[in-house]
């Protein structure tokens, strides 16, 4: 086992280094035979060297050489000398080492696909195989931005006096809105811990402690069916302080993301972030994490169409929904085919259809012109500021469904259009605010939390938290960059009366609110400070610093969306002494079924 | 909820900030009414700070300052001042806050307990109000002092280009010796989830996906009958490194070490650390972890007693045992009952008895000395180089029973002795290396890995792992402080052949290697590299540099030694839904018990 030991890494030659006699460790990247001359590229994380062997200076080198396979792993000594075809790709590319020895430190069978970005197998292979995905550059430099995220975060936030602090991975099951993962005790049979969905009630509790300023990276967990952006286990970076209003939390964050974006990206953002309160978003852009490195904004008619003879329109308005469109500039052109396909795109949105006009030279061609009169017509058009060759979509039904809606045909609309791929390495940050501190849940006819049970409400708000619910505004704010929610956070409840006015109108009665919250309850009354935070879905984070789309290519050991690890099959049966133990049974057959 | 917010904190003024105008936010720490003049002392996490209400001035402040208590939460607006009476224990003792406005942002209950290092309570009710408990300053030093480790690490390995990588919180079980804590799948029935005792695997497949250097902070999970010193959840500083051998491991971690103590206690340590091979830790300190602060060395006395006429030494050295003795210097004095004490020690460590001998001024006094010859008596007391008043404490046992006897008296002496006591504050630090790869489990007649399936044997060695593998010798180290084993790592084996070979000598059939680590062995065939690492047991770590015996001192919400949380009540019941979802069902009358 005792072999050659590097001297340099593939990565650290240049010109400086003529002359050197070095030792390289790393994998065999590829292997060109020119009978006179062999050549050997040389990978490891740092880089990629050129090895050189000339088989009538070096007999027993080139020997080895034509041994070598793409993955075998290698020790290469020589000297380092001037390269004759220099490689302005890589940062090594001036030289190259003349090797004298070549040991082969470990072999390698044929890999299952090749080790490059180019790479042809599909993902469940290389998931497989993840130790060999994880070998190709974009998968190594995407952990690298992560780590660099990891060492940026520590920095800065220690820098501002957070204490990075632990909190429990086994904790008490308190089902809130997600499901939790369960582990079953052994020693106290039939009861169970659950994986945390986050460290809300702990980090409070900190606070409470008096530590003043807490950070921790995290994982949680849901168990969720899942999207394709979405983990089982997910990591955030979690803040907490005392002391604090929304504008100081909100300053912090915005100095670390200036600090992330100029070194991992070089880039200069601009702070402080633009605010758009909830409202605002859904009825500008038709979502509460907007793109807005676009304009497209929606146009609310409601009052323009509330005594139109579109029945529809005229109704919706009449029963307080809203009626809005959207301007899609120059879209007039669009098939009846691709209209059909917006069509299906707004009801999976909701909508029970989508009406439409184009704009023509000529007038308003349009299935529903005719129940509009020309007044109306004229008053849609100058609303929408609309020209020859634009589009407009309605929207007629309850607030969120019909701004949701057209904000799901902006963004499908502007990608179409080839808005969206114009915009790429430009980067929108904005904090969406006053958030609806709670939303109706149509299904059981109840409220529940818009962000969680512990969210404050606007001060002047809290009467409102037992007549109008839906009225009350939230201390609770969103950081959002081309679309994505990178963050989210509140002040928090720190009053135990106004906490258990919230659990009141979360239909959480005194008895439920004591078993599951009672611990925090107790501790609000034992001198809790004013305090808020916010967390940011690192994976989110990483995947618009990396610029991909696929949550499993900032991940080093991700699960499918299935929730199963291909790499080493969990999940998997244990044995029977195992739940035996555990005081569990599998429902009948269960174990059979696999 | 909008409040007076401080402008500075109550760890921040001196005598520069004399004349200043100034807000406080902190909890009330106590209050002194002496009519004429109010005293309160504010507390955060910076300091205290006293502040001053001269009631003839400032009415309505005086007014609210005869309301406060104990751990009310408040503002205090007013001029900075010096203070008639300093208090050099506090770093603000110089100054007073003359208290012009007193705000009460939160009140306190009475606290079950006094908020104070001198607390009454017992540990259970403090655990309870775990909240209340952080406030204490020792704790709050405590995770202050955890929070300075983090930082360091993350500053230290980032420098000498380590990594930080996230394992799978959610893995496969594959329980080797301790249990695992098993989660159960929802959207595969049946099947479990491991959390991990390790990320052992992990960061390996990482070496082989070529990240070179990998560190993590991380936690992991043994589902173990607890002792004092074990937490359920624990964490680990987990570092992995590509072509290396043991001494770039062990260099990187003296200069950890180094650091550590320097920024977080001001002491210099020196390094290199000491190495002792695990063969001479045991015998001449009795434990792979030992104590190098006192010397007390065991002696090997096997030849001189091999034709003793004492039976049990004779034949214990014919039957290939050891007999070896401990000089407990100056302890010729212990009584009786003292020995029967020692005596019980000696047997709660598998010995079968435990044979003395006094040495006095007029000769040995010794209930078997009559069964040793003048020359073998004066044998004996030469190698003890014992004086008149000693005691030599003689172990015959096996290999490890015997010095492992002896190891825990020697302790236990040492302490009884205050040789401990006048040690601390003193750090000696050591490797212990050589270990043996494997170790025989004699109530399961096996072999069983004596750090994991994955330490590399000493090259030479590798040979005997089929025929002899008592003799094998592992490439593995231990950082040990003050008898504390604070880390743990070793060379892995990156030959495929070599960890079939480590299977097949642990009685680990090829289909069970083949399902239980298939992956690995997988991974080993596509060009792994020679690597090697040590994780940290960070708990442990702390606890060292805190000073303190208690795990829990060193967690912000540790668990008791039956796995629970006392704060918010975990393990506890879940609803009968959330099982049927997981396919599972409790073992009869299960959910009666609870």
């Amino acid at each position: 086992m005792s072999f050659l030991k590097r001297s340099v890494t593939c990565g650290a030659l240049r010109e400086e280094q003529i002359g050197q006699e070095v030792v390289l460790n790393g994998w065999v990247y590829s292997r060109r035979d020119l009978g006179g001359l062999i050549f050997i590229d040389l990978r490891d994380r740092y880089g990629v060297t050129q090895a050189v062997v000339q088989p009538e200076d070096a007999a027993a080198a080139a020997a080895t050489a034509r041994e070598l396979h793409a993955e075998y792993v290698v020790a290469v000594k020589g000297r380092v000398r001037l390269r004759e075809s220099p490689n302005p790709h890589i940062a090594t590319g001036k030289v190259e080492v003349l090797a004298d020895e070549i040991q082969i430190i470990n072999r390698a069978a044929l890999p299952p696909f090749e080790v490059e970005d180019e790479v042809r197998a599909g993902e469940e292979l290389r998931l497989k195989h993840r130790y060999l995905d994880l070998r190709r550059p974009s998968l190594q430099r995407n952990l690298l931005i992560r780590n660099q995220v990891y060492q940026i975060a520590h920095r800065y936030f220690a820098g501002h006096d957070f204490v990075e602090i632990e909190t429990p991975v086994l904790m008490k099951s308190t089902p809130e809105g997600a499901r939790d993962y369960l582990v079953p005790s052994r020693i106290h049979q039939g009861l169970f811990y659950a994986l945390p969905q986050s460290p809300q009630i702990y980090k409070q509790l900190l606070m409470m402690s008096g530590f003043d300023r807490y950070m921790q990276i995290v994982k949680c967990f849901r168990d969720e069916d899942l999207r394709a952006d979405r983990q089982p286990e997910f990591s955030q970076i979690d803040l907490e302080m005392s002391f604090v209003d929304q504008d100081d939390v909100i300053a912090l964050v915005e100095g670390f993301i200036v600090q992330l974006w100029r070194e991992v990206l070089g880039i200069e953002v601009t702070a402080p972030f633009p605010r758009l309160s909830y409202r605002d978003a859904m009825t500008r852009y038709g979502s509460d994490k907007p793109d807005t490195r676009f304009d497209w904004e929606l146009v609310t008619v409601s009052e323009i169409v509330r005594a139109c003879d579109f029945k529809v329109f005229a109704d919706t308005v009449a029963g307080g929904g809203s009626v809005a469109l959207l301007n899609a500039k120059g879209c007039a052109t669009y098939s009846r085919k691709q209209i059909d396909e917006l069509t299906e795109l707004a009801k999976r949105y909701g909508a029970r259809g989508l009406a439409w006009m184009k704009i023509n030279e000529d007038g308003v061609q349009s299935p529903i012109a005719k129940f509009f009169s020309t007044d109306e017509l004229a008053a849609l058009r100058a609303a929408a500021a609309a020209e020859a060759g634009d589009l407009l979509l309605f929207a007629a039904d309850s607030f969120t469904t019909c701004y949701s809606v057209l904000g799901a045909l902006r963004l499908e609309l502007a990608r179409r259009q080839g808005i969206i791929a114009a915009l790429a390495g430009r980067y929108d940050f904005l904090f969406v605010t006053e958030w609806p501190l709670v939303e109706e849940d149509e299904a059981n006819k109840r409220f529940v939390a818009m962000h969680h049970p512990f969210t404050m409400p606007f001060e002047e708000d809290i009467p409102l938290m037992a007549s109008e619910p839906a009225r009350v505004r939230a201390r609770a704010y969103d950081l959002v960059v081309n679309g994505h929610e990178v963050a989210g956070g509140s002040i928090r409840i720190h009053r135990q009366d106004v906490q258990q006015a919230m659990f009141r109108l979360l239909n959480i009665s005194e008895s439920e609110a004591q078993a599951k919250f009672g611990f925090l309850l107790d501790a609000l009354q034992y001198g809790a400070p004013p305090h808020g935070g916010i967390a940011f879905g690192l994976d989110r984070l990483i995947m618009v610093l990396a610029g991909t789309e696929n949550i499993r290519d900032v991940i080093a050991f991700p699960k499918t969306t299935s929730a199963q690890s291909l790499l080493d099959d969990a999940p998997s049966a244990v044995a029977q002494d195992q739940l035996e133990e555990l005081g569990l049974r599998l429902l009948a057959d269960k174990e059979q079924s696999h």
